[in-house]
């Protein structure tokens, strides 16, 4: 186990920056690093990489630790979708690998099924050493890929015209209106009264 | 300038740090950074740290990357206001720090303002070292900051329900409807034909 490689990384030092960075060892960071092989393994080698996760969950962490693709730089796009799966494509040419989890073999592994189910977040956790032996065993049938094509390249390129807003002074896109979102009412936060 | 610590990181390793993961020299987690060094300086110490970004750009890395929170540990919320600004907060009080970028000083400051104001993407950038060394002159009276306090926890503890899509066989949360949204029409790719 220690001796797989998942992404060029070994799977000891996967789990070592999966810690670091997620601050946890997560079963989901790493079926997606299997993923995300999986899908790298069945595209063209591009520089132009570009990424999207279905689900908020995990997934996200795995790309921006595999891959160059972030948040921040603008490369990964998360969907709320709540879908185990995630998508490579060539932002140039839009055709890329969609991966995602096969339900269908779940019955066969009960410990991955126990994890992805999670029923109740009061349900026991299956130790992580156990359920990532599982994931390895399982991964030739657990991943589904699939040659995809984008509607559309998703990172937003075009130039934002930002004004102040008369509110609060603090700049933000003209497109969202007379005055920014905190101050048109839709903050999630109150100062405290000075 | 080399010698700067911010977030504990000394300003050479910050460089290297986000070179590493979001793939170029960037005054906005730069600036991202000194916002950090703020708010976690106002904050009481806690081992409960969220954070909030208002914008997709840039600054959920620099969260990412000096602090804890990451997206897919679900301890960071990004909302798309396209305002460069962030909240820290614990999640057991609620109460945190707002800090943003201080729009009256950057007449003073051409290079930031250069940055910050980019009307075009065509318009040459400020070289990072000069821009850099600004941004560290200014920072005192760029980065402006308040205790705020959240109307509620912005992490969804919630368990979610999920059911198998009866048209793709992949779990999808019961709440979102009948299909999943790949399904339902949302989709942002096509299979190519097998």
């Amino acid at each position: 186990m220690i001796d797989t490689v998942i992404c060029g990384i070994r799977f000891s030092d996967l789990i070592i920056q999966m810690e670091e960075f997620h601050g946890y060892r997560s079963p989901g960071i790493l079926v997606g690093g299997l993923m995300l092989d999986v899908a790298q393994e069945e595209m063209k080698p591009t520089p132009y990489l570009n990424a999207v996760t279905e689900t908020v969950v995990c997934l996200p962490d795995a790309v921006q630790l595999l891959t160059p693709c972030t948040i921040g730089n603008g490369f990964l796009q998360i969907m709320d979708w709540g879908k185990f799966a995630l998508t490579l494509y060539d932002r140039t040419t839009l055709s890329g690998v969609r991966t995602w989890l096969n339900a269908d073999v779940l019955a066969r592994f009960s410990l991955i099924r126990q994890w992805f189910e999670r029923k109740t977040p009061a349900e026991a956790k299956p130790p992580f050493e156990k359920l990532a032996a599982e994931i390895l065993e399982a991964r030739g049938d657990l991943i589904r890929h699939r040659p995809v094509r984008l509607h559309r390249a998703l990172k937003d390129s075009q130039h934002v015209t930002t004004i102040r807003c008369p509110e609060c002074g603090e700049f933000y896109p003209k497109r969202l209106g007379p005055v920014c979102p905190a101050c048109k009412g839709d903050a999630y936060f109150t100062y405290y009264p000075v």
